[in-house]
């Protein structure tokens, strides 16, 4: 009935004529013979169905045929591991039905409808009702016609007879997400500096992590990589540190970090790897202690000296450091911005890190000494522009400081899977702590290009499969947690699917919006059509019918949601010529589109950070266990602290011992005594 | 330093002038004596610390002394069960750290930022440095000064000190949501009639359920009904059955639902609570067969005769049948729109229900009876005006058809407790299955509702906490598997906070959304400040501070940020004079907002169901291991199937035998012998 928009437009709730969208002659037939259910049908053992078969014959359209619909089709049904195929009735014990006949007709697209041209299907067709399956297993039905064979693969689940429980009970919370879920967690409960007072009913039981921070309900990733590396909240912009109200950036009251315990009580050696310039906040929470993310020079310096400089614990730099950032690099000299103007590819070579600037000297680095790679001037491109559009890595962004293309970049396999191979064989058995950053879904995402962050999102998951197959192969799945969670969302969804086509064929604003289709309108997803070239990744990036994707809050923006193909968006641009620091609609970021006025600030270039939950998964390893259940972003510091054995016994308050190698060199405790 | 907008403004990455929030003189302090870390902190034992004190003095503002900061303050440290408070630099046995001054200035709100008038605050402060707690237990901070004390609880975790694993490797998607890990599957991996042939290594472990459909990436709550009730994926509008191309929307290949598996096997008995029309989807889906939701009236007498009409099976009706949708049950000649222009009314009654029309009817109904609540004309109307505007339930829709108020209406927590007693009175032991729906968290979202929304959300919430308690106290709690999910979501988010005060006193609509605070403004909840006269509702649902919320899609509206004392919320109107059956924006929904045109065709006058995964939480009693894992919501069934013990086990198909009392007055065999 999905097809059939002439027919249904007076009754169909949901269908609504002026929308639409890979429109389908029956969405559960992609050839002209059609076997109910379907192909991928799951059931019970012992559950009753209905069974139908209809033969299609269109009149005209793309699919004309110049025969009527076969009346003479037979349906088989074979179990594997059985007999060999029977004729349906025969097989049900059944009467043969009656033949039925009938004509429907559907719009093969937008412009079918616009120009009133219906395609008429003929229809054969036979049912066999009320039958049931009680052999679990897998069954094949086979329906044979004039015009060719239709195969339908079913399954009758294998599951445990007994009865376990009298009664259910099934809530169900109408179109109810997990972002709608935070949202009345925040409406309905008190939090005092990030920590609920009181809880969902729904809370008692596993949900996504909250990542609220202490004195705002949205967070920045500075403070929730706070959050999850030292299990304290924070307020944004704060790496390692409760924010006070003093004026120097590095006097703020510290926390230890996870990676620094853990140093300091097994000798493990840390590794951190983002696609992101290696200074951001989500890198730099594991070795800064500052209340400003944006002091980059001096979290660069404390990768290689720790927090020396700023009266803590002596911890050994970061054996690991692959990423962007080039510009916290190299020197003044070349343009660089760095920590006490030093030039940081040396102060690195001097402390025996040897050094990759490209994907191939990545792969070529010794296992056995400590690693910097920093590969581009700032984040690293994203998945999308390395692997189908390689036109647009020529920025000039090369991590000399030259100004050359990089053109060899690693992705976050790449350097995620080397950074292991440092690490194992470092770390001597005493254990590792490895961070690995997809930090491009966050930046596309905030320039509304989903098509990259996406895109990144799938090499991150890609990235996590290649993670357990190494481990599973080394024989070190067993001893290693592998965490994947994030630090915040943003309110993206999708809503339907566009005919991009028809879209652009319009002339107006408003006659554009009629290229959306909702509901069944939707269609399926046409990205995977096709050969799929990297498995896990799209076969098509620019497909007719893509999604109609969306933030819920945004800048002025432009939208014809197709791939941009010259490189990542920009939504909003500054008019300068305006005499005004306000972002307005970037015509040319979608120049066949239609526009959106903002909901966000008019200073804002970008979409920002929203409350919802996020996911967190224990993929592996031990302590699984430990991550079930309700949690606060930093139940994910406690719960790995609590798998590496980091928590301690003693029966009192202690001072620290200053580090050994402590220098002051930079800020230091005298620091904080300004008027 | 999120108080010191002044000094900051220049170096802090995320904090923007021009946009602002819920302003802080300092996040963690509420009063002028601050203890960092705050109030709430919680620690693994061993972890190195700082600990830093502040006393503010502000100079103007609200706030404002005459007295400079006090020099004297003192801050003691007690664990709970140990020896009395000890200072702190006797307890850590450090020295007595200098004394720190500073000065710092911030703006109490956006009108102050506008008006340059700063507070200025002088301060005196001490830290202690690098201090470590190792006695797991509950600790008191309590600092002293002139203006008063402040205390902070601290929380040193008392958890295994034994090492598990050897290794971590945590993976960060930076922004990753499950609305973006859906729509990266869709972007990734191939579906065929709904059933992924390829996951991600995500979906390996546990994740929410995917609700797409068979033939679109966005479902309706007929096909997602379909899938939870018979573990067959579906298409929109379909309830279970498979849909063909047909005329009837009686004729289409149908599957047995839970519902009828359960009673035909054990005589269960069945209840089906909503808070929507009783005919609606999710409820409908439970007793119905037919492609179109929008057969009510048919919908309706399946709940009394099941599908004995259209060849199937003879269950007797359902024990429990409480929602709203009058109209479908009292005759035509009172406006009723009925199955064969039947009284239902009198059809019930006639099979032995009884009847409640209010709440109090409701709770005085007899528990050894079928029974049938039927309470409005259409949907019941929400928590929000049932509790905090009464004045909103004068629409005259009292559910004998006469137009009266409905002003004694049942909520979802009412209708639920007193099915409960109903279903285990009726059942003899012999088990029983209840759907309880919170229908207007879907039906809210759709017109852009916010605040009635998640009203009903907290309200669902509220009722499985009492579920759970009451089942708790009776000893049926382990026999019953209590599930609460989601059928599809909406791409809703909140991604700030709003000053609603500030955006009604500014001229333009660019100026308006100078209103907007984002981070670190967004300030915290201000729903729940006050006294919270129900628990897990807000104490306030107009503060001056609101959410800023959005759907990633959306028609043409206006946005205030304020809740709608008037009564549910209409973003769009049909402009009748203009003869188009276009949808325009509401200028009366936000008179005071500003206009944000849709991204939503112009038929549109609401939002629409999207893509994104939905939690499922299997919440008590037995099975719950059965609902951990990769979910697509045929798996719901199935979990629920196995728990049940529907499953069977035997040797090969089977043909049903006609259920006996099976009538022919309606729709029947004959009808889809149509050409």
């Amino acid at each position: 009935m999905v097809a059939s928009s002439l027919l249904l437009a007076a009754t169909a709730l949901l269908l609504r004529t002026g929308s639409a969208q890979t429109f389908r002659r029956l969405g559960t037939c992609p050839t002209l013979g059609c076997i109910l259910p379907p192909d991928q049908a799951d059931f019970l053992s012992g559950q009753y169905f209905d069974i139908r078969v209809e033969i299609h014959a269109p009149l005209n359209g793309s699919e004309a045929t110049n025969s009527p619909p076969d009346e003479k089709f037979t349906l088989t049904i074979e179990k594997e591991g059985g007999r060999r195929a029977a004729d349906v009735s025969n097989y049900f014990r059944t009467e043969e039905p009656k033949l039925e006949k009938w004509q429907f007709s559907w719009y093969e697209d937008l412009f079918a409808q616009d120009a009133k041209t219906p395609t008429i299907v003929n229809v054969t067709s036979k049912a066999w009702r009320y039958v049931q399956l009680t052999d679990p297993g897998e069954y094949t039905a086979t329906l044979t016609w004039s015009g060719g064979e239709t195969v339908a693969s079913w399954l009758v689940r294998d599951m445990d007879t007994s009865r376990k429980a009298k009664n259910v009970i099934l809530f169900i919370g109408d179109g109810m997400t997990t972002n709608m879920i935070t949202a009345a967690r925040h409406l309905g409960h008190k939090s005092i500096n990030g920590i609920f007072q009181s809880r969902l009913a729904l809370d008692k039981f596993p949900v996504p992590t909250l990542t609220h921070s202490i004195d705002s309900f949205i967070t920045d990733s500075a403070n929730s990589a706070s959050a999850l590396y030292s299990g304290h909240k924070s307020s944004a912009n704060a790496l390692g540190v409760y924010a006070d109200s003093s004026k120097s950036p590095f006097d703020d009251p510290k926390v230890e970090l996870i990676s620094e315990i853990f140093s300091r009580k097994y000798g493990a050696k840390i590794g951190v790897v983002s696609t992101a310039y290696i200074a951001d906040a989500t890198p730099g929470g594991l070795s800064a202690h500052t209340r400003l993310r944006s002091e980059y020079g001096a979290v660069v310096d404390s990768y290689l000296n720790s927090v020396a400089n700023y009266t803590w614990t002596d911890i050994e730099g970061v054996d690991v450091l692959f990423g962007g950032g080039a510009e916290q690099f190299y020197p003044p000299s070349l343009g660089g911005v760095t920590y006490q103007d030093k030039d940081y590819y040396a102060e690195f070579a001097e402390k025996g890190y040897s050094l990759a600037q490209n994907k191939t000297s990545l792969q070529s680095l010794p296992n056995d000494k400590k690693a910097l790679g920093i590969f581009t001037v700032n984040n690293l491109p994203v998945w999308l522009d390395r692997n189908v559009y390689p036109e647009n890595l020529k920025l000039g962004n090369s991590p000399d400081g030259l100004k050359t293309d990089q053109l060899d970049p690693p992705g976050l396999k790449d350097m995620t899977l080397k950074a292991i191979d440092i690490l194992q064989t470092r770390s001597e058995g005493k254990g590792y702590f490895l961070m690995s950053e997809a930090a491009s879904i966050d930046k596309q995402m905030h320039s509304m290009d989903y098509d990259r962050a996406l895109g990144d999102l799938l090499e991150l998951d890609d990235t996590v499969k290649a993670t357990i197959e190494k481990l599973k192969k080394d024989g070190t799945l067993k001893d290693t947690l592998i965490l994947v969670t994030a630090d915040h969302g943003h309110g993206f969804d999708v809503a339907g699917g566009v005919d991009t086509l028809y879209l652009e064929k319009q002339e107006g604003d408003r006659e554009k919006r009629g290229a959306i289709g909702t509901y069944q309108e939707s269609g399926l997803s046409q990205y995977v059509v096709g050969e799929q070239k990297t498995e896990g990744f799209p076969a098509d990036w620019d497909p007719r019918y893509t999604f109609h994707s969306g933030l819920a809050t945004f800048p002025d923006h432009r939208e014809n949601y197709k791939v941009h193909k010259e490189g990542p968006r920009t939504p909003a641009i500054n008019l300068k010529l305006l005499g005004s620091s306000d972002y307005y609609v970037n015509y040319k970021d979608a120049v066949t589109g239609f526009v959106v006025n903002g909901t966000l600030p008019i200073g804002e270039s970008q979409g920002v950070h929203s409350l919802t939950d996020v996911p967190v998964y224990a993929l592996s390893g031990p302590c699984q266990d430990l991550f079930s259940g309700s949690f606060n972003n930093i139940d994910i510091f406690f719960g790995m602290a609590e798998c590496l054995g980091l928590s301690e016994k003693g029966t009192r308050g202690r001072r620290g011992r200053w580090g050994k190698g402590r220098r002051k060199n930079g800020w230091g405790d005298d620091d904080w005594m300004v008027w």
